[in-house]
């Protein structure tokens, strides 16, 4: 294929240009005959170019124009004029091509749908036609962030004396959490490697080996029921230090998260993040990661109301829940309707009910005002800031549920009446500390690790570990902007004895335990340094930047929700010859 | 664990930092007790530290050191003082540190091996024990010069327009060629993702969508059995390009070789590389892969001895053969059993047999010279500028037989008689170009690609397809370094019809081709740029540059030949419940 090779870019011609002969490749965007003049959008990665043709001076390219479409890709010479009529929306918009000569690279059959933004088409069709869906300068935008982002994380970490070092993706199974992607092993018939949930073993290992400061852009994968915000395979940003305590680490991320906003948006933001302890964050937002971009924080009334003759708020209380509202500013005024609708949405988060108070005309209008004394009444109206046409909403629940109802709520508040909206051009960074180090999982009926086994608890809680190990704290830290957690870590255990009551704490005998993760309590018999880490969602982070709430404007082949790429067919059967030389075959063949 | 936190590296301090109280953290790499003098080398990724423990100063640290052992992490803080006895070697050596203060952080079992350079020790045991190989020096540069390899690369294809774009792990299987890695879906029963084998339809789809340039460092991976410088999985800049020419590739990669070894050694090399068609270098050299550093070249006697008396030749000639040889300059003095062992050797690569000949005082000696004239050897000997005490290596056979026989003894030659490791550190890169399209495989009876499907043919080869497909040539090119092919890519083809012929040639048909590669197929309709790439192995080029010829030395957790992590055991048994979840069962269950 003979072609005449692009002088410039499709988005690189200015006033400047005025004059010169060029040549441009690219795909025909718009087209349009006026009769008079033939003008063509012409576009690639970089812009759109005007190209005109007069077919009353060049008759044979009008002649030849007829047959192009949209979609198809073109070379076209011509001279760098001044337009008579600006395009003040486009970089290029002062100048067009005289073209004087063209010709068609490539055709292209009628697209299935527009290559514009703001398509109107289902989402399934697009993914289907991913190649014409990645045309849409809406989305090669996300992917020029993306892009930015690996450079800015690249350099950053170099700057700082970081290693980048590849783990492998053939390891060891050793499921503790979400379900592990397998992969039959031919050559060690009846064996299996396992796709990383996450470098975490790996990376502890480098800290043992000295590396001293790794880094590493890495996928991920977890073969869990798909949400919508989730991939099956995703890509984080992993970190591990040697030597040091969590507020290097959070210098570090601070650093970092302020080169990335500086390079890829041009904003300052300003550091250290404030830092809120879990139970600060629970109390105060109802949420491990909440959206500190707006107040309406939560207010807990157990004091005030636990001599009340409201029965629901007094037993709770005697049982050991809490009181707590928010206070939706100028929501006095929702109707019966949304106040059940509401209900139903706290239900759904797991309250019993939830009681309001509305302050109107100066007087608190509630259908449980009645149980209230007026030094009561009084007490809440202060401590929750109440003013005239506000909403107070009220739960009672035992302590975790309260809070995360009115967490959940808070964010359904913010939605509704707009908070929401107006700061979505806004960014608020933030660490969350000191997080339990277990929870009790009732349905495998043991305890689990809240971050991951690897996690040292604080040193001062070391003590409770077996003998109340609910109250141990742990040595993690997440971060959270705008109420999406975008990264987590921990400083680590770098003593095998401890490591090892933690894996028997989990419910592993030793035999399991040396089964699953022999390799790491040999490791740290060799003189493991102190370390800790963490890892970033790489995906969230661009969604942020990006301003998408949809993970597949982020990923260029993603799949969906049920883990097809609709592109190329992804997963598909195969040969039974292929299984057989694995050593395995489908259960009901 | 609280401890004292360094205040430099262990590889930090000079002349300079004298008189200073610094605090350090390492492991203990050597420790000598002299009496009056105890002396510590502390050890981190960034250096070595000598500490000194002054009895008579401090009694009760010399106390507490008697419990420290080698590969023990302690903290221990000081004042920087000069030595008495300077150990020029490493650059902290004018200094030590008479410690005032320290702790025990970690302890230490006594190590499988010693921790230090050319060790003598089984490969296996230190694969077992990596986290302790790894903290080998010799092995940490490697990976340093690994990282600022991956630096180097993001740096340079940014500054060159290009975009990284991370393409699925998760993928179809389209077996062609090597095996895939198979990963059976749990969501969608029954069905097999695969990992890739290399991106290529996705960056050839990132052109179609308009990317325009594209690069990754990516990992792939080849279920083969592997060989010893082979890994299942393995790492490869990845690059595409759109609306270019083959040439565009070899500027833009001759730069990108340029940057790398100014950044990494502190090398000039000089571009362009030399460019070399296949012909040529299977003719000249032998090889496809010539490692041009040193001379040697083949020499074609067909012409000179076709009307000999020699029958082995005539008769190779008459049925289309070739006879060529390689001056071994100065061999003459060969013995008889070195010439059988070579004659071995040359059978080995599929050789009948092989002729010699020794010029030695003034006089041809040889056991087949009595079947040529005078004319006959004098044009010998001029062909292949014999002088006095050269061995002449004479292969007659089928012609890519007879030639890649001789590369194979060119390389043999040069290793035993001490020409390569003369030129260990020089650097001699070039392309290979205009590979055939196809080969013909014997085994599989049908024409398979000699690079992969998606390579174009030489425009004016197109008439050839389907009458003489063996005869048409690729836009294909590989990229070679002292006899290693580091890269390779080619144009591609951007026309659907092409694309079809190709899949028909290769046995495929239609509805094969439809159901492995229909997306493909169905994204060159809609417009496809002329586009092309190549891609570049990564954990070759970090061979080359480190100077090793194990490739297990530039990965940090390698597999062995048999696929096997020996430190951590993967690939392992799973349990039963993990294979019924993805609906598999082992074939002898």
């Amino acid at each position: 294929m003979i072609f005449q090779k692009r002088t410039h870019t499709c988005g690189e011609l200015r006033i400047e240009n005025e004059h010169q002969e060029v040549t441009l490749n690219g795909w025909i965007s718009v087209l349009r005959d006026m009769g008079g003049l033939i003008f063509i959008d012409l576009r690639d990665r970089y812009g759109i170019t005007q190209l005109v043709i007069e077919p009353s001076e060049t008759p044979e390219l009008a002649e030849k124009s007829k047959e192009l479409k949209s979609e198809f890709v073109i070379w076209a010479k011509g001279i760098v004029r001044k337009r008579e009529n600006p395009n003040p929306k486009i970089p290029t918009g002062l100048i067009e091509i005289l073209i004087n000569d063209f010709e068609i690279i490539n055709r292209s059959e009628l697209p299935p749908f527009e290559i514009k933004d703001d398509l109107e088409t289902s989402e399934e069709l697009r993914l289907r036609y991913r190649y014409l869906d990645l045309r849409r300068q809406s989305l090669q935008k996300n992917f020029i962030a993306r892009h930015k982002l690996y450079q800015t994380v690249h350099s950053y970490f170099d700057s700082m004396g970081f290693i980048e070092v590849e783990t492998p993706v053939l390891m060891k199974s050793t499921p503790e959490g979400a379900r592990d992607f397998l992969v039959p092993s031919r050559i060690n018939k009846g064996r299996f490697y396992a796709l990383p949930q996450s470098p975490q073993i790996f990376k502890q290992i480098l800290m043992i080996s000295g590396f001293d400061r790794y880094v590493q852009i890495v996928k991920c994968f977890r073969d869990e029921d798909l949400r919508s915000d989730r991939q099956p395979e995703f890509t984080q940003i992993d970190i591990e230090m040697s030597f040091i305590n969590r507020e290097d680490i959070f210098q570090l991320i601070e650093g970092l998260f302020q080169k990335i906003w500086k390079d890829i948006l041009n904003l300052e933001i300003s550091i250290p993040f404030p830092r809120l302890s879990y139970y600060e964050a629970m109390t105060r937002f109802g949420s491990d990661k909440p959206d500190t971009r707006f107040q309406m924080e939560i207010v807990t009334i157990t004091d005030i109301v636990k001599n009340c003759q409201f029965k629901v708020f007094t037993d709770t209380i005697n049982s050991g829940g809490e009181v707590a509202l928010i206070n939706a500013k100028g929501c006095a005024g929702f109707s019966r309707k949304k106040l059940d609708e509401l209900t139903e949405f706290a239900k759904k988060y797991g309250a019993m009910g939830l009681a309001w108070m509305k302050l109107q005309n100066g007087e608190i209008n509630s259908p449980i005002s009645k149980f209230f004394n007026t030094n009561e009444l009084d007490s809440i109206i202060a401590a929750s800031n109440t003013e005239e046409g506000d909403l107070l909403l009220i739960i009672s629940s035992n302590k975790l549920r309260c809070y995360t109802v009115l967490g959940a709520l808070r964010n359904e508040i913010a939605k509704q009446t707009g908070i929401i909206q107006n700061i979505s051009n806004k960014f608020s960074f933030l660490w969350v500390t000191d997080f339990p180090l277990l929870e009790f999982d009732d349905e495998e009926k043991r305890y689990v690790s809240m971050h991951h086994p690897f996690t040292s608890p604080m040193d001062e809680d070391l003590a409770l570990l077996e003998k109340q190990p609910e109250r141990v704290r742990a040595k993690a830290y997440d971060i959270v902007v705008n109420g999406a957690e975008i990264g987590g870590g921990s400083i680590r255990i770098h003593d095998g004895s401890v490591q090892s009551r933690i894996f028997s704490l989990l419910g592993m005998s030793q035999s399991e335990a040396e089964a699953k993760f022999g390799f790491l309590l040999d490791a740290l018999k060799f003189g493991a340094p102190p370390h800790g880490g963490i890892a970033l969602g790489l995906d969230r982070i661009v969604m942020t930047l990006c301003g998408t709430e949809n993970i597949r404007d982020v990923i260029a082949f993603p799949k969906t929700t049920s883990g097809l790429s609709l592109m190329d067919g992804a997963p598909t059967f195969v040969d039974e010859k292929q299984l057989t030389e694995l050593g395995i075959k489908l259960i009901n063949s």
